[in-house]
Order: structure tokens, then C-alpha cells, then sequence
């Protein structure tokens, strides 16, 4: 159905009542992207509260996702309040805690294989945490310093005092310490055999009205050096699915993804085989590219706010 | 001749007193690719002093071409030296060097945007100044720190206290010093304008019997963001080859390349249609690939030396 959906012209819902009554009655869980769709920057889209309220009102399942590997749950649910949304840290779903999941519930790792070298911030050890994953790197001071000619030798023969045996998994997100040593050390846990996965590969962050590094620029050098793309487990990776499926046990015929971006939100959600997907207009893709381009919503509407028309008179 | 000669079967060279002096005879400069042709790590291969004797005396020009983008010249000269191989800063063309007669000599910059940023170490800044190019960025401690707030709104509206006006070209080499800072600022330079060059794109630096991040995986998180790939000056960039003709203004077809590798190598003199390449087999690349391989040097030799039967009984 997904795969069909995408070749047909999705249907336009905005004050269409019975057809967003139809609509709605098809799905449990509602997975929505955030920034373009409940938001942009710092504005809160009029009725997006009440939208959701309507939603969890009506016994819908709401799941919050993003791609934002440097905030933990507890980060962005704070971020979510700030912003006057109510939600739940279990009802969000980010890159760092999707890729916790995905090595604690979904990879099989070996018993003396179980510890994650970490190149990011807190947000990605606070969820490692809450999943019981050990790790090392990370904030540790300890690899905030210049490489030393010891390093090349210790590294370079195995030292287990620079290479701990027991890594498994390399987990790159987006580290604004990223440094020489903590590349060369990832580098060579992967050649050793570690599984290399990315919280997501968003090559850029957007930040005061322009870009900076990304996650995914993080992980750039050694998709050069490796010749080897990482797992990446954000938008539109289906690892990222299968994180979600690992912890909510969803039926996917009844969930909707809901989101501004044909080739991230929507693409995941049809990759996916989501029952349902809904474009809004108030982020990036047009209408145009809703309507006729490759990748193509269920459904879309101006705004996430004309889900309120479903109800009332 | 080039393209002709990457087609057919390489003459093999070693014990044909005949075929070595006809060879030796078309050519007035030698391009010499080092380790691996002259050397292999710390080990200098038996006859490379006496064969570049043998050459010198018999009035041919010596050029060690080296991707090696740390070393200025006057460092790789000790090196030379230090393996026993006389030499002289003039014969030496590193990719630091091509780097800098690349942007003095062949860019027509713009009076105003005559500056480079660097990422990189003190080789590039010697080259740099070599050649009167002005520079920021390298060795100065100034970008060695952690991204600040500030440095967001300031990068972002083009503040001149953080983005210099006058910066026309961004050229990344290997720097061991690379932060989230420097990445930033490079991109932010050449989303403003600036020449986009690289040292070289070697993906990964050889060091004690192993691998490490090298000046190409350096460039990688620009070219993921970018989505643009640098002018490298490195070989087989047919840039370094400008870059050595508009230094030595040689004659390309008296011209001969004499390396271990044919995917940069072999490669690079063909591309830049010399009068012929030589291969020796001390290195990476095999005879099967010399004979039967999609790029084929002109001529190949077990080693170096062999060069040396074309003289005496």
C-alpha cells in the first residue's frame, strides 16, 4: 500500500471534514517530526497544541521524532515544555535514544563484545544509559587532547590501553570536541571489527539562520577512510524504524507518519510501510513536490492545525 | 601517446642494457614518486643514491614528487638526507608547495581576496609564505578552542571578526589540530566564495605499520556539506602537474614519471600526457597490474637500480 500510495496523487484534506474523520480513523499511533511541522525555530504554530490534544483525546498514540542526537529525551521533552507542547519523555523518540535501542534491543552482541566507543555529547550517554549499554569516549576528558607518537604506536599494535577489547560498536554522532585522536581511535576499533552505526547522517545542523556541522559531517572521514557507510539509525533510516518497533511493539498498518520533508518524513514512513503518511505545508517540501514528485504522502494538509476541522460543527 | 601506451602491454626493462639506454635517452626530467620507488618506511632500497647519481651526470633534472602535505620542503629535504639521499629544496615538490604555486602562480585571484584559510600544520604555512601568499588559520593558537555561542551568531552573519573578508581560498591539509571551530569556518568561507583546494585527498596517512586519518579525510566533512568535491593538489590531480609545469616550465613529452602505483602514479603522468611513466615493482602495485591492468605505465622494472645496467659492460 505504501509503495502504491507514493505513485498516486495524495489526498488533500485541508476542510475536508469526513475525509479527515476517514482519515484519522485508519490509525493508533501518530509519529511526527517536529521542526516544519509542530514548529519552526522558536515559533510555536498557532493550534498545534489543541491539534495534539485532539489526538490523545480520540486515544491516539503520539511518538515525537527527531534526528537530534546531542539532546536526550529528558532534553527535549524540556525543550517540547518550553515551547508550550505537554509531552511525555516516553513519547519521544530521538537519534541517540534510537540508536541505545537499537544496540541494546535489536543488534546481538556478542558477551565480550557489548561496550560502545562514543564520539558525541551527553545526550548520546545519558540514553546509553537509561538502555544499560556501557560505553567509553565521549564527554571523558581523557580523549580531549592532541594525539602522541605513543598513540600511533599503541594503536597501531592493539594496545589495550588505548584500544579497550571489549568494544563492539563505534556510535558517531554530532561532537563539538570532535578531534585527530578520537577519528584515528573509532578508525581503528571498526577495522577491529566494531560495528559502525551514526546516530543519523544530517550532513548539517541549522543553527542562528544558517548551518553548521552536522552529525552526519562527523562521520564523514571515516566513510572515507573505511570506504563503509555507517547504520545510520535517524530519518529516513529504517533502523530507526525497527528502534521504534523494538520499543512500542506497534501495529505498522495503523500508524501515520506525519512530517514537512518528502525525502526524510514521508520516504521513512513509506520505507517503512506505515499504513499512513501526511505532508504539511509549513516546513520545507512544496506542494508541488507533494503532489508530483517521486516520493509522495498518503495525504496532506496546509497546516497540522486542520485536523482540528474534523471535530465540531 | 599517453592514451596509446595505457592500452598496450608495458615493455619490461630490467636487464636490457639496450632498451634502458633508448628509454633513458628520451627523456630530460624525471618526476620520482619516493616511498615505495626510493625507499620503503625507513628502509632505503640498495643502488637508489647511485641510480640518481647515474641520472644526475648524465644531465637529467630530478623532481621527488610527494603527496606529503605536513612537510615543507626543507623538512622532506632532511628527510632525504636523512636516508642518505642527496638532494636540494629546488628538486623537491610536495603537495604543501604545489598548493601554494597553484595559488600564486595559476589562480588569478582577485586583489581583494588574495588570502587563504588554512587547515593544516607548518608545512603549509612555510610553503605559504614561500611564495608571499598571506594565510590565517594553521598553526595559530587562536582556532584551537571549543565553538562558543557567540561564534554561531557571529559565523552565521558573516561577522568580520570571525569571517575575514579578504579570504579567497580555503586549502585543507592534514592537521592533527582539526576541531569543530575550523570545519565550520572553512564552510562558511566557501559558502561565501571561496576556492575550495585541498593538499591532497590521500584518505588515510601510513604510521607505524598501520593507518591514520590523512589529509583527505580531513576535507571529508566539507564535501559531505558542500556537497563539492576540493581541487586537490595532490597526485594524480592534474593541478600538482600544472602546478610543477608552471615551476619548472619542462617539456612535458622529455618528461617521465617513475612511481609504484598506477592508480596515482602511473595515472598522474599519463593524465598529464608525459613522454612516458615507468613503473617499478618495490612498491604497491604488481607486475600483473603493470602488464594487464586499465592503467599501464610505458616501461616497468623489478627496481630502481636496474636503471643502472644501462651503463658499463
Amino acid at each position: 500500500m505504501a509503495q502504491e500510495s507514493s505513485q498516486v496523487a495524495p489526498r488533500y484534506l485541508t476542510g475536508d471534514k469526513a475525509g479527515l474523520q476517514e482519515f484519522l480513523a485508519r490509525f493508533d499511533v501518530f509519529l511526527f517530526d517536529c521542526d516544519g511541522v509542530l514548529w519552526s525555530g522558536d515559533h510555536l504554530f498557532p493550534g498545534t497544541v489543541e491539534t495534539l490534544e485532539l489526538l490523545r483525546k480520540n486515544g491516539k498514540q503520539i511518538v515525537f521524532v527527531t534526528n537530534n542526537s546531542t539532546k536526550s529525551r529528558a532534553d527535549y521533552r524540556k525543550k517540547l515544555e518550553g515551547l508550550g507542547i505537554p509531552s511525555t519523555v516516553e513519547e519521544i523518540f530521538s537519534s541517540s535514544y534510537s540508536a541505545s535501542i537499537y544496540i541494546s534491543r535489536i543488534l546481538q552482541l556478542p558477551e565480550n563484545k557489548r561496550k560502545v566507543y562514543v564520539i558525541g555529547e551527553t545526550g548520546i550517554e545519558q540514553e546509553l544509559r537509561s538502555e544499560n549499554v556501557p560505553f567509553i569516549g565521549g564527554t571523558d576528558p581523557a580523549y580531549r587532547r592532541d594525539v602522541t607518537s605513543e598513540d600511533y604506536n599503541k594503536i597501531a599494535a592493539g594496545d589495550e590501553s588505548v584500544l579497550d577489547p571489549e568494544v563492539g560498536v563505534v556510535l558517531v554522532g554530532l561532537d563539538f570536541h570532535v578531534n585527530y585522536l578520537k577519528i584515528a581511535l573509532a578508525y581503528h576499533y571498526i577495522k577491529r571489527g566494531a560495528i559502525f552505526l551514526a546516530t543519523n547522517v544530517d550532513s548539517t545542523l541549522p543553527h542562528s539562520g544558517s548551518f553548521f556541522p552536522g552529525a552526519g559531517s562527523m562521520s564523514a572521514p571515516l566513510i572515507m577512510m573505511l570506504n563503509q557507510e555507517p547504520v545510520a539509525l535517524g530519518k529516513p533510516s529504517q533502523a530507526m524504524m525497527d528502534s521504534i518497533e523494538g520499543k512500542f511493539k506497534f501495529d505498522r498498518s495503523r500508524t501515520c507518519m506525519v512530517g514537512d520533508r518528502v525525502n526524510t518524513d514521508i520516504r521513512f514512513g513509506l520505507e517503512g510501510k506505515l499504513g499512513g503518511t501526511l505532508g504539511v505545508l509549513t516546513g520545507v517540501s512544496s506542494e508541488e513536490e507533494f503532489v508530483s514528485g517521486d516520493v509522495r504522502p498518503h495525504a496532506y494538509l496546509d497546516a497540522l492545525s486542520d485536523l482540528l476541522a474534523s471535530e465540531g460543527a
